[in-house]
């Protein structure tokens, strides 16, 4: 329970199983384990109730750099969640192996890293460098679901 | 054959390979098998004679969500019978881990999942809550080869 | 040093770790490898003195196909890079698995084949068709980072 001791020290909460409106079905796994992996789907931001969380928009214009690196934190929660049902205790992940970030931005926006490493840093302070480390990729896309600014999939190596 | 006979069953059939313009060159692996996981690589849909389908265009915009939904069901479609070639028997696979659904849409557009549950609906179907359970991403791209509404990626473990 | 001979005689060079402005942190691994895996970031085109290599822009707007093609060579050579710092011999890598390129491109841009092929061509005159062979997506992406016009995550399987 090492990684929710810290999780709790840092004043930080997992949040339910995400709610959405009645006509929009997820008919898929939030996390698929497979012989040694957990598969993360995309996550989006949520509340503390389990809603979708906000500001929505996309990053560079209707969401500032510092409100996606926000959001892109409460990511982060969002899937320790969803890993914390799957998996009982979240000590179980031994690498954060693969991390895929999307911002939902303006065709000229750049600064997808800033807004990813809410996420990244987030995962190394619980994790620390060795375990918590991770290929990643920080790109644009033309549009999310529920308009949300940040969308993160990710693999986990497990004991 | 089991996976066969339901598809029969359904009245649904597998297309040959692509068929693209002389022009085009796709010098990768449709499926690419390594130890234990079959990675199989972006597929749009097809058509039963193996020329890429319509409706063509953007999801939101040129194309409705529900033509995109049978877009998604038909890249499935598209996938099986990649997968059918490569395998040999689809009842190889054991366990679908993670589908990567990607929808050629408008800046505005946020309903990506209804779309991609196209693929995921029938996946479910054919292999069952167990085996066919999967990891998911429904994201919308600013634009998709040969201008299909919908490309899906997915990595499947395999007996 | 199988590859590395032929990069040799293909007057080809690996760039040194990328060089990004003092105010871009990347806190992220751009090989991580795991239990047989070696997961490689997204990466973008480099001048062989480490620094993001022009042109920048999107393809088919700002940037040529041909051009394209050029930058996700470079994008190779620079991933290739990153795995030989990490892995020491290049020859290690005995499976191309996964290839996902990402085209930073305009709404009605549908060449993504064709820019991605200048990454895999490189990769199969390398490693031949067996090892070399990968499964693959080449999708268009609102925006990327620094504005490069490709960049491209991949997962080989390494001895």
């Amino acid at each position: 329970m090492e990684i929710e001791t810290k999780l709790q020290a840092m004043g930080l909460e997992l949040p339910p199983p995400i709610k959405v409106p009645p006509d929009v079905k997820l008919p898929f796994s939030f996390v698929r384990i497979h012989d040694g992996f957990a598969y993360a789907s995309g996550h989006g931001p949520q509340n503390t109730d389990g809603t979708v969380a906000g500001p929505f928009g996309k990053v560079g214009q209707d969401v500032t750099v510092v409100q996606g690196y926000e959001s892109a934190k409460l990511v982060a929660l969002s899937m320790l969640g969803s890993l914390k049902r799957e998996l009982g205790d979240l000590d179980r992940i031994v690498a954060w192996t693969r991390v895929f970030g999307m911002v939902n931005c303006a065709p000229d926006f750049t600064k997808q890293p800033a807004v990813i490493n809410g996420f990244s840093d987030l995962i190394l302070e619980l994790y620390g460098d060795e375990q918590g480390a991770h290929a990643r990729s920080a790109v644009g896309m033309s549009s999310l679901p529920f308009n949300i600014p940040v969308e993160i999939e990710a693999t986990v190596a497990i004991l």
